[in-house]
């Protein structure tokens, strides 16, 4: 079955940049076929999509979140940082059971397919009822077991990551991709990571680890261990591996060098480091020298919503005026990094661009919005200016998952109304205990 | 003509910050006659709107910007700030016709009515354009004609200045009132100031500027006058009068005790001071000295959009990250800011919240989206969370302006045709010259 989405202007995202005034976009199966100007065709489609007055764009990665965190959304604000995490988040992450989770993703998947999202990267636990709700949503998933190094769960941890990859890798007509995730250097002692690391090499699969998100993260990694977080991964030989480190806010240049060095991937979470109080990451520096970076939203109890639109124009203002230059990271510059460059910073190398060979991953927005006129220039319209209401269209693997206002193979209401009933009864049980 | 919203979640933005979990809302001609818990009415009503489900706001106060600019959206981004002003931004702007600020400013009008602003902040030129469209659209403004004190056209703005308040201040049944706007300390020698100041005194209107928006502008105000320009405005006497700033991003803490001491009022422009690479204004320390500080989106050709609801975010996020302080300019404060203080900022003391005996200026929001589940905290919502399309109503002087979707006193299509046509005109004429 192929599809024509005819005479839209396509922002290709290729390494050209370049941008199709009046293209054509044909999809088989699950990938592009041809990605260029409109032309007369003798074929005949199963459907032509008029792309007129549209803009045609890869769909976007996030490169970094905990999906089932939209239960927590708007639970505990504006407090510090480890009074969030100890008296509020743990508690309640606690007693979440295997339904919880389910429910708070497809609330998550929801949200991120309004809001342009195609592939999104998971780190939680409950992980196979993470999986059965990409299969049942058709989105594409990144998918890591969340790995805790110390206490009951470590070794247990690391016996389901098994199960969860053997299981899941490729699986969902391979839209599931999956990751070792050991949380972060302060809950994954070095000879735990060596247990991550054996099991990375006999399962071949991406490792993802938070990492230098806090001073007091550095600070406390540099009293035990007189390294840097990143320095302490590379003595423990991780970075050897394929990684990609969520957060990097607190790097030195030779932790940048190292990142490079080490072709170390960054999930860039400019909402959550601000919220949290965590701080900015040098994201100009780190682009400068090369290193691959990527976009996330982290969890919506730290941000407190999953659009990769608000990231992508957060990540374009935000180190403009924290260096007082407007010239660092355009428009051009943020559009790559939460699509192209965060499907390379997930070790994905067929989504993220609208060219010929690609998977067929789109979204298409409406340019005909007053916040969108006049036409001057629409990569500055989509990352400055562009909502997520804007969509009219999203592709995920070749199939519609969302067209005019419509989800297609979710139920909306009966995935809002399970995730209100969740929410509000773990919340309860937290306040009576 | 009395109307009755019945059974929404009322934000108040009171001094009480009080949050009527299932008020009635009761509106008698342009003012708020009741704001309370629902109750039995004996009246009958014109209208009775269900609110059932939804978010009662105040509407948000934009406290600085330049309507008109949406024409110049997206016309130039990601450049040197001298050469976006001297290259791109005035050399068009040297061309606009009176027509041109009509339709830009309506399209303005549009748009920020669409993301719940009902009182806007304007300092531009062609103000009786301006004046016309807030006349039409139903909006609130305050209005100020922007006076450059060097060149042919020093004298004539004061002029323009005094005929404009003459014949608007008051006007639209009250909903638009002006300001002198002197453009800033760098463009306004403090000779011109003087005339300003009588002007001030004669017309007795509030005075608007830019201050301290740039590193650029402290230096070459300090190299020419040996002082800040916050100390130099101070000096000239301006202070004493009502003074709202726009930016002041780079105050040192003297500047701070002096915008204490005299009660100068702020615009805080996040988007724009990011975007412009400006740098990042010292707004929670401002606030800790009492400084009454507003929000703004500034112009759309710096934003590059005239959304509150993102501004409210940004002021929220931003200084969280760059304190690295989750705790500061909490999500109550951020929607004081962008309603009640702004209000005050722009020296108007019957909007902003929503209490008996306020103009009826409100915004309900549909609580039953995706983003906005579960609903643990409906203030951390509509600051974290919310969009511009969650926005059901939009009442402005008790008159709706936007009910589902649709604007009832503009013309949206023609509206963005005008300003599409128009901007394509200017920036073709540009590059022929």
């Amino acid at each position: 079955m192929s599809i024509l989405i005819r005479g839209a202007v396509v922002l290709t995202v290729n390494d050209n940049q370049e941008v199709i005034e009046e293209g054509d976009v044909v999809v088989e199966g699950q990938t592009i076929s041809y990605a260029g100007p409109k032309r007369e065709w003798q074929t005949s489609f199963a459907r032509v999509i008029n792309g007129r007055g549209k803009l045609l764009a890869p769909g976007f990665v996030n490169a970094h979140g905990h999906a089932a965190m939209t239960l927590l959304r708007s639970f505990a604000d504006d407090v510090p940082l480890m009074y969030w995490l100890e008296k509020r988040i743990w508690p309640v992450e606690a007693r979440l059971k295997r339904e919880d989770v389910y429910w708070g993703t497809l609330l998550a998947i929801v949200e991120m397919l309004r809001s342009g999202t195609t592939t999104f990267t998971d780190m939680y636990f409950f992980m196979t009822q993470v999986a059965e709700a990409v299969e049942e949503s058709g989105i594409r998933g990144v998918l890591a077991r969340g790995l805790v190094g110390v206490g009951q769960q470590a070794e247990k941890g690391l016996e389901e990551s098994e199960q969860f990859i053997t299981r899941w890798q490729d699986e969902a007509a391979g839209r599931i991709t999956t990751m070792l995730g050991p949380h972060a250097p302060y809950t994954c002692p070095p000879a735990y990571l060596q247990k991550v690391m054996r099991l990375q090499e006999k399962l071949n699969v991406p490792v993802q680890i938070h990492l230098a998100e806090t001073l007091e993260e550095v600070r406390r990694i540099k009293e035990q261990y007189g390294l840097s977080p990143v320095a302490l991964l590379k003595e423990t030989g991780l970075l050897e591996r394929p990684v990609i480190a969520a957060h990097c806010v607190h790097l030195s240049s030779e932790d940048i060098d190292i990142m490079r060095d080490y072709e170390v991937h960054v999930a860039h979470n400019p909402g959550s480091n601000l919220k949290l109080g965590s701080g900015i990451a040098p994201v100009p520096e780190m682009l400068e020298r090369g290193v691959v970076v990527g976009l996330g939203t982290d969890g919506a109890a730290s941000n407190n919503n999953l659009d990769m639109l608000e990231e992508m124009r957060l990540a374009a203002l935000l180190h403009k005026g924290s260096r007082q230059d407007p010239t660092v990271i355009t428009a051009h510059e943020a559009l790559q990094m939460a699509t192209k460059n965060s499907a390379r910073a997930v070790f994905l190398n067929d989504v993220g661009m609208v060219a010929a060979g690609m998977k067929a991953d789109l979204i298409m927005l409406d340019l005909h919005k007053p916040h969108l006129t006049p036409r001057h220039d629409l990569v500055a319209h989509l990352v400055y200016a562009a909502q997520p209401d804007d969509i009219t269209l999203v592709m995920v693997d070749g199939k519609i998952l969302l067209e005019n206002g419509e989800l297609t193979t979710l139920d909306e209401e009966k995935i809002m109304f399970q995730a209100q009933e969740r929410a509000m009864h773990l919340v309860r049980e937290q306040t009576e205990i």
